[in-house]
């Protein structure tokens, strides 16, 4: 955001810098399989001093909360901005991208629940803000006869939660979630009823 | 099967009804999750002595891998005997009958896992023969046209399980499962496409 940056004091616009630096530091430590989770690694990765980063988040819990927070900031606004040409086509983009959401922040949450057992609320409001931002775009899938009308949104999230639990490479899943995804579209039965 | 009991001699007629009537309470107590799975409990369920337990199997290991070699069979036979309109129904009124065999042998499978570490090869041999049953479903449906091409038997089960696994009663589970299998018959795309 080099806009805001350039309107920021120059003190402020770096402690955003670090603050960016931390969290992305974060992520890519949680992508690595092999990484070390902990403070220092993660000061090392975003190559900032302990203090810097302790200033930042006060401990390992604050910054997996903001972690987990961006991206479920990140899949909110999709919500929002993401395009297609029908309301169907529009859901079905934003299931894949909380699929790929899910797939990221699996690591996250995993580690959050490890951590501390009273962020249960923390959780479930974050759920809560996924659940609002998705709803509008399955009620117009489904008012417009796009969408299939016997499944909730929680179902649909579950259902695309489930395949992203599926071990193997994406080559050997994303199959699995164009089919799934592709029977959440209503079939106009009469069509193929007269053509078999 | 009264027919082939009459041809026993009595003796071996008992011998298969108890083994009968101590599979029967195996699976019933697996499927009572309050149920402590013992040999002495299900001796008790079965109302047979332990000696007649035992002589049956020798122990619990063997009694479970009979108990899930049954279910492996029962499913494999479906594949035979299940009768559908079209291939593509066939096929996925087969994956229905694999969706509550997985959810029922749920329960054995980990048992069996947990009593053993060198039964892999039990179980591999059993999904080779789900597997081996299943294919011929599968190729006649995708032949068919009914069915789409590009997954094959190994991701059609991991869709089912991972459908399988979805915390929820069938009335919540269902309807995922409906539109899964559904996104697997092949769409008339054109005729969506001229409609649209």
């Amino acid at each position: 955001m080099p806009q805001s940056e350039t309107r920021l004091p120059a003190r402020r616009a770096d402690a955003e810098r670090n603050r960016d630096k931390i969290l992305a530091a974060a992520r890519d430590a949680f992508a690595d399989p092999e990484a070390e989770i902990s403070m220092a690694e993660i000061s090392r990765r975003a190559g900032v001093g302990m203090a810097t980063l302790y200033r930042n988040f006060p401990g390992q819990q604050e910054l997996l909360e903001a972690l987990y927070s961006d991206e479920v900031d990140a899949v909110c606004d999709a919500a929002a901005t993401l395009e297609a040409q029908t309301a169907g086509e529009l859901l079905t983009a934003w299931l894949r991208r909380f699929f790929v959401f899910f797939n990221s922040k699996r690591h996250v949450g995993t580690e959050l629940l490890r951590h501390s057992s009273d962020n249960a609320s923390f959780l479930s409001e974050n759920r809560d803000r996924v659940l609002a931002a998705a709803q509008p775009l399955l009620d117009a899938a489904q008012l417009s006869g796009e969408i299939r009308p016997d499944l909730t949104l929680v179902q649909l999230l579950d259902m695309v939660i489930a395949i992203a639990t599926i071990h193997g490479d994406p080559s050997y899943v994303e199959p699995i979630l164009r089919a799934a995804l592709d029977g959440l579209r209503l079939r106009p039965e009469r069509l193929l009823d007269e053509r078999g």
